[in-house]
């Protein structure tokens, strides 16, 4: 501790992301990104943008928000765009529930949730998710501060249907209901058809995970007019260009070409379908899972030791060592090729 | 305001960028960008890196913190990066300012200042520049919260001489002294010198304006790494990823090409020159600036005026509607052929 430091940053527990390392032909499955590269359409774009670069971005990303308006059917005034979704996440939590009591999330989540309510001096109330890893809807009726759950659930990959989310929504008018979208591409149902029933609905969506950027770091909320000029007064007093030049040209792209998107949307859920099939054979339990990953435990040996195993053998996958589910790997959907080599280090791991 | 919002949120007043106006062929001389382009190296190199893009970029900027250590003669630990220098110096005033009464800045100087100590509780105390609009070292001696001026000034271009920044530095032993070199490449001799005497000093740049890539936003800060920490705990709170793998990869390539920077730099310097003859013999009042900008005020004409009719011949040059500088224009410098079209305007409107 440093005595420079201001009380707030003394007191922060910062969130670790997920290891990016950097080693050569690692089969890399733990941090959830896309196997399959952005379209080529948004590389070709970036790469005709360079030569303004000299120059500001639109601090208001108007053609990017119009293209997302479009592509929902929804108006711009009703879309924010920022630095990831990490990024709008934590504007969300500012300018909604900073300062106030009892934030209902559930209890094995994104692991970031409860660092923003660190930052904002948020008081969280942790609710458990039932025996199945799934959310009760009747669990998050009459919140004080609002709600926030991610739709499918990470990291267990769990849907919550759209009925179920609508019951949420209703049993809570006077504060927002935050669902964190950023695996729904891969087989949910959206909750964006609901933003113009319920002014306290926020959706924050990403392209780090459907639309293969992680790399360029765009995030996005959607919902009405009123929460959405909410997140543009916390960011402009924070960074009035939050999105460069070139995430703002190849976001714009990714959403124009909607072909690639469907195929490669398709193409890794074929996968997981082939992934889980394969666990299962092998002795796992794997969750339902409508995300890019599948969250699985193995009968007869404890996840620790899977995972460093795999490891020795350059395949890394993602374990949380929190209660409940210390015994599971969190394991991204991979390309063919992948899984393959995931699927012959563990056959030989657990049938040796 | 609505119900829905945060007390903090409904109590912020938001910081409004220069106007990046969407008109063909303008003379935009308003948000001080660089006149000519980013180093070839930087566009191949970001060229290069687009296959990639699926994946996360490295949290922790690792190669680019090396490069940029490398580049000031300063270790890894003692660099800190930010999606632009506004949120670099949005989280500062996190990290060593918030909930703090007495910062000191002076009365005339970037605007966003005001609305960081707004969204983090700080209380500020503004000094007025001296009737030649410069900064009185003695005027920040014994600061409560701590320090914060641009060096050089902005809008005047002013500069502080070094070591009128170590009296301010030696003045304050127990708080951070955050001088904001966005251009000090311009002329100025930076601060970077004093960290290894000055636990209390932290520098920030940006990749904005000498490296001409506003486009791209990128920021830096240089100090102990004491104060370094401060600033990964507060960004670890917030968003991992701030800089996405086009950035880290231009920002580095732009480190890289020396000649290119000195090249440039050194053509905005005698373009500045010129700009400010010329200025000064159609009777404008030119402030001594050592940055890619001019604060200049004409004899005869208000700003207000001179800006109304630049516009209508499609020059933008930025007016700050406020006391003491009401009659000043902030004139970037241009090309020479952008400055060429001013000053011809100018002749025909001053002298018809």
């Amino acid at each position: 501790m440093s005595k420079f430091w201001s009380e707030k940053t003394r007191q922060l527990q910062p969130y670790v992301p997920g290891e990016q390392p950097k080693i050569a032909n690692l089969v890399k499955l733990n941090t959830n990104e896309n196997p399959f590269p952005p379209s080529p359409l948004v590389l070709k774009t970036m790469q005709a943008v360079t030569e303004d670069l000299r120059l500001y971005p639109d601090p208001n990303a108007d053609r990017l928000k119009q293209t997302i308006a479009d592509y929902y059917g929804l108006s711009r005034e009703q879309i924010f765009v920022g630095n990831g979704s990490d990024e709008v996440l934590a504007q969300a939590f500012a300018a909604f529930f900073q300062g106030k009591q009892q934030l209902l999330l559930p209890d094995i989540s994104y692991s970031f949730y409860p660092v923003y309510c660190q930052l904002y001096d948020v008081e969280a109330r942790y609710i458990p998710l039932d025996e199945h890893f799934t959310i009760n809807p009747a669990d998050y009726y009459g919140a004080q501060a609002g709600v926030v759950f991610p739709n499918p659930n990470a990291p267990t990959g769990c849907i919550l249907p759209l009925a179920q989310v609508e019951q949420i929504l209703q049993a809570n008018p006077d504060c927002v209901v935050l669902v964190d979208e950023a695996y729904i591409d891969f087989g949910g149902e959206s909750a964006v058809a609901l933003i113009a029933d319920y002014p306290n609905l926020l959706v924050v969506q990403t392209l780090s995970k459907s639309r293969s950027l992680a790399g360029m770091r765009i995030g996005l909320a959607l919902g009405q007019a009123e929460l959405i000029e909410g997140l543009e007064r916390v960011k402009n007093s924070f960074n009035s260009y939050p999105l460069d030049r070139l995430a703002q040209a190849g976001a714009i792209a990714a959403f124009e070409d909607e072909n690639y998107f469907r195929s490669t949307c398709a193409k890794v859920i074929e996968n997981r379908i082939w992934l889980t099939k394969h666990l299962s054979q092998l002795g796992f339990e794997v969750l339902p899972s409508q995300a890019n990953f599948v969250f699985a435990s193995h009968k007869n040996k404890t996840a620790v030791e899977i995972a460093a195993e795999l490891r020795r053998h350059g395949v890394v996958v993602r374990h949380f060592p929190q209660e409940r589910i210390n015994n599971f790997l969190r394991i991204s959907v991979g390309t063919q090729q992948q899984q393959q080599r995931l699927i012959e280090v563990l056959k030989e791991m657990l049938n040796p």
